[in-house]
């Protein structure tokens, strides 16, 4: 089958001949690939940032949002069945240790990250688990869907964890309506009914925020603490949910946190930097999220088939990876690339 | 009636005569004293470090951690009669906003802070709310509970909520033996069965820690991150509560924290200072936490009159206001000094 | 002023003249009514169904569901003042009992309710307290919202209580879609994504229930638990909300509720019976669900505000209370009837 | 090997020689018995009562409370090793149902449960599902622990789900302090502060509950509403755990609960038959509870090798097996009798 590698960092990917992988294991799952997400990860992967912390060895095939079709099975596997149509979770999990018994399954102590630290999944076929496959409503595409598989599950994990403790009057502010915060917005407004005040730099970003559901749009220009504030009666929000975590917006953001306000940390790059005095005085707390677990990806595909979470997609046939890569490092890609078979 | 009152600040405090305060507002509750816990806030209070976060207008009687009797009731006072033993919750708050209609008072929109922001209780009599007062079991006395009014409720607000999340196995690192560790061990020993890791630089404090029912006590001594996480089987605890904030408690303590873990900030200043990749590649959670309740006293109230939580004091009748102080500055106290009429 | 008092059980209510209630108490409230929800209930009082249960003495002014105008205000009251616009939560509670300071004020120690054991709102004005009004958007009019003060409260309750449980994919049996099931389902469309079952005799109704958002409906002809069963995988739900409670509902709704679901009894008449073996082998739950608290009704407020619940009235001169009885009780109003001064 | 097997309804069991099983499935894993618990159920069973529930083929080898060693384990088998010390979880999941994922195991959609539909442990060896099976704590031994796996795990399940909700200060009634009671009340003594108050008919029973911690022993003569009611301040209690479910104990408890309170079914017999209108107007909850998941068996192992909860045993060979059957029939068994090799 074909497949897209790393041979080397800093070096072009490759497309390449390998072998399909097989259902060798009890809890084997080989998917044929219908979608794969090409995620800003994808690039830094190349440029080597992920080397050691996956430890992963050379040349191996990337891509971990991947959506398709089941293709065989292993011995144990009973949930799902040859040509089920399914989204594939990022992580393959244990389902032993604690964390998994509780459903934290991102938190599993020996899982595998297909794409990042074993093949992935821009090729025609993927192995992954039984544990990691979420069959998807018939009204969805896999290519429509994959970039839900890690993305969009993160986005999805945040606002839901939010939306547990935001009451009908509550205000949140999401931070960056880009990719993940798109997918927040429509969460927050199927779970909850807080009133949302979304930011961004990039006013068209806001603008088509305001147009999914956000009650209030606000340009980041400088004076966008104050408008926060103001929106929020001088108390600021029971939730801010920041996507970007660069730039100054983590400090930004804990101006605009109402006491006893949660703050959920999604996106990275710079430091929590604050004064515990201020943490204890007004008694507020920085949640941090992860990718969602299985069960989360489950409930996002609800959503979906529902049609409350809708995704922009660009698709590119697999053999133009690179002019994905390429659109996606130039800015060019309205919400996500999509490799496709 | 007697009362030591700030004059000015960076001068001694004063014994002077003053009125007894009176009943006139509908909820008002007059307070005979029995014990005023005296508290390193006090000093920093006439250092001038509260002078502009009060305002508060000189002079005025200090002392924020107070017990007694009723002595007098405002007309709309249903809960406690003259004569009733009581502790005082150290706000008092305005039980209309929605803070105070939740039970989260210490969020109350307009509180008032005796001690702090209006007259306290090194005194003879001290006005405090009805909302304000717990009655207290006949086998406590006034001087030996004060101190739980502030520090000891703090740290119950602290442990209790970790409490709510620890499973019997889950391990929990105090950092800090102290007042208010001391008493947050006796908490979670008596409301859970998490195994408790009690950390501190002094070898003493860390044996009085392990007497009171601390499952392991390790000396600060710069091998401590290495030895927790030895405790803790390589994974760090599900719960840390740091009772310290400063001389980098703070890095250590992050370094203890299991994945999904809870990072309790209670004691202050440093800065909590974690990249965030860490914060969410980990999932952890940064936890802030005031003075508890008025709910949470009525439970500390309980557990101290079930024997489980006691606290070591030194009294000293109110003239001697200042060997008080000047004790405690010196370190010379051992658990905390209350003054008593 | 004009108020509508019992006189006598089983006699018909007399429309009378009796004083302004005076603002005496610190806490006092009195309220110039806009609208005076006509509830079944006042039928019952009338009948005598309250007379031992309340104690009240006759003769009295009925009406417990009241919105209008702050006309005066008690000493204490800071949180609304003159001419503010106000919903009136059909308690009055004490603020200082346990169950006040958690937030859960229905359970207050020592309540009044007006309209049942003193005076209520078919009149003029009413005497309330500072802890049962709340503000209501400028967009709202008292005589369009009264009828949520109670009915509308205590589906609000019930709704928020089992969406705290409800996931994406889950699915919510709403049994009764009367008067409180229209709201509850539209407040569940508001903060879930649950499946929505709506069940109900009466064709009209259910059609209703799917107009404002309810996924299926099914009239209640002696298969509707087959029904129920198919819509559900033949798995039952995870919630069933129970707004009947009489005529067999709750042994058919238990029939549709699967392993580990919630039973949420708001309706009432008959009994619950069930045989203990079935509630722990399927480890079911039955949940009490009383009107909603202060809290709830604020976030109630909130969503009428945002044009999320709605409510159909028919309105009524107060002189012409008898016929608005006359009306409910022979089945002729849709929606609420609500008298108007 | 040896085992006990049902060969016929009403008749005796036989001690017969059957194949040692084999883990051919990837997850299978094979535990030599060292205890396995004498359960009044297996009395039941033998008189047909689980027959068509269960569906099994007789004859059959009973025994659902299992401990001992592991012996062998299949290819997939990753968290324990031959020689292991475990207890056995009643129940074999799938793991990959949504209850499993979500750590509610014991409502698994595909499960087996050896000993009721499949062979159990009155026998030298047991087979299992990696899944099941928990490593204990070196200090402890499987026929000391066995009757834990079930019995002891329902009331763990029951209590720590009731200490969840249970602050100092609040009330718990424990109606019944046999087998399953006994447990109950050391889990929660061990992880909270509730006042417990326990409620037998047998005063050597009563005795006994307050010997292990109980605050205050009631036996049931027939005053004991009046009794709890008098040690609750004639509120009731914030939380009942029925370990009874016959014999008018619901009906009996339900007048012990306070307003708001939990009533946790454990014991099954009579009915639940309450009126709505008690439900709704004092808002009560009425909480199944089955068996408690594999997490919680991991938790109330770690409180037993804490030597916080503790069983009485009366060991028999594996061949005296109807002379256990015979003593526990005949009420002569204090605490549970185990079958060892």
């Amino acid at each position: 089958m074909r497949a897209v590698q790393v041979v080397g960092y800093h070096e072009p990917m490759r497309l390449t001949e390998v072998p399909v992988p097989e259902a060798t294991g009890p809890h084997d799952v080989v998917v044929k690939i219908g979608g794969a997400g090409v995620c800003r990860t994808d690039i830094h992967i190349l440029e080597g940032q992920w080397a050691e912390k996956s430890g992963v060895a050379l040349p191996y095939t990337i891509g971990h949002e991947n959506a398709g079709w089941v293709h065989a099975v292993g011995s144990a596997v009973t949930n799902v069945s040859e040509g089920d149509k399914v989204i594939v979770h990022p992580l393959a999990t244990c389902g032993l240790c604690r964390a998994c018994r509780y459903g934290d399954d991102v938190h599993c102590e020996q899982s595998l990250f297909p794409g990042i630290d074993t093949a992935g999944g821009y090729a025609d076929y993927l192995k992954t688990s039984a544990r990691s496959v979420v069959r998807i409503d018939d009204s969805l595409e896999p290519s429509d869907v994959a970039a839900l598989a890690d993305a969009g599950l993160t986005a999805y994990h945040a606002a839901a964890k939010a939306a547990r403790r935001l009451r009908p009057g509550d205000k949140c502010v999401v931070i960056g309506a880009g990719g993940l915060g798109h997918i927040g917005i429509q969460v927050l407004k199927a779970i909850s009914a807080a009133e949302l005040v979304v930011l961004d730099r990039n006013p068209d970003a806001v603008k088509l925020a305001t147009d999914i559901g956000a009650d209030h749009g606000v340009v980041a220009d400088g004076t966008h603490v104050e408008q926060v504030q103001e929106l929020t009666g001088g108390h600021g929000a029971e939730a801010v949910i920041d996507f970007v975590g660069e730039g100054g917006a983590t400090s930004d953001g804990v101006r605009m946190l109402r006491r006893a306000g949660d703050y959920h940390v999604v996106g990275y790059g710079e430091n929590i930097d604050v004064p515990t005095i201020d943490i204890i005085s007004a008694e507020i707390n920085f949640i941090g999220n992860l990718v969602g677990s299985y069960n989360d990806l489950c409930e996002l595909m609800v959503l979906a088939a529902q049609g409350k979470v809708r995704l922009h997609t660009s698709k590119y046939p697999l053999e133009r990876f690179q002019d994905a890569l390429d659109d996606l490092d130039a800015g060019r890609i309205r919400g996500r690339a999509i490799l496709t078979p």
